[in-house]
């Protein structure tokens, strides 16, 4: 299969500029704001963008080397596939995240509740559609029953070179 | 910035060979049936995920050449930014989905409600996590009152080359 080459459309910027005590995930950023900088050869593509609450980014786990197939997630004392957790270390190294977005001011969208890397490599935004991404009747594996600490864990470097 | 390459992970597989009459959202594919079939070298990676009822694939859309800054989407007759839809045709032709897994046997995945040409290339696999990824309590946008027609909205051809 052939490669896929990718460009960056922006960066995030987050007050998140140390991998240690970063948020693992949206839920538990307890509000924390960032910014995105769209490159502003992409602005007309925000168009009707703010009115949506809510956005999904997709982005380069830009500091993740490399990659493992088993890994000792956050949330878990014991190994787990890599596909069965949302850990940075992948095979190809790409992040997903659902924030809210507070307002747009030309190239520059305000989010909430940002849990990456400051400067990190924006891929793409998506509108966080309720019907396709709201899905209800699921079964969580091994988090079952780890929800609620996962609001308030924090990272470590345990999937970093920094 | 730098340019990110990706390499697929694997395959999937659906019912889909043409765009024309294809589901635009996992919601309007009725129950259809795929198959992921993951490149044996990522195997242990699958270890801990049947116990998951839904995933979130991340794909290329292979079939998409170009990209356009503002588009009509398939639900609407106004120009619409493309950030602000979930079409095809976007600076990074990457596509999510949520979809049901069903089951695993060995390196093929066993999914429902795929929404993807066959033979989509495949990135990257995630548990779909109810509190990252549930979101309520939000806003939709030009989308608004147009989410009944979404699910059985069907594609044509307008976002690629065939």
């Amino acid at each position: 299969m052939d490669k896929l080459v990718l460009k960056p459309i922006g960066t995030i910027k987050s007050p998140f500029n140390s991998i240690e005590g970063m948020p693992i995930q949206p839920t538990g950023a307890g509000g924390a704001h960032g910014q995105i900088e769209l490159l502003p050869e992409y602005l007309d593509g925000l168009q009707d963008l703010e009115d949506f609450s809510h956005v999904i980014l997709i982005y380069q786990f830009h500091k993740s080397k490399g990659y493992e197939l088993k890994v000792k997630p956050f949330m878990d004392d014991q190994l787990r596939g890599i596909f069965s957790t949302r850990a940075p270390k992948r095979p190809n190294p790409i992040g997903i995240s659902v924030v809210k977005l507070l307002k747009i001011e030309d190239n520059i969208l305000h989010i909430e509740n940002i849990d990456v890397l400051n400067e990190t490599p924006l891929l793409d935004i998506k509108p966080y559609i309720s019907n396709i991404d709201n899905i209800q009747d699921i079964k969580i594996g091994w988090l079952e029953g780890k929800s609620e600490e996962m609001s308030s864990k924090k990272s470590d470097k345990r999937f970093y070179n920094e």
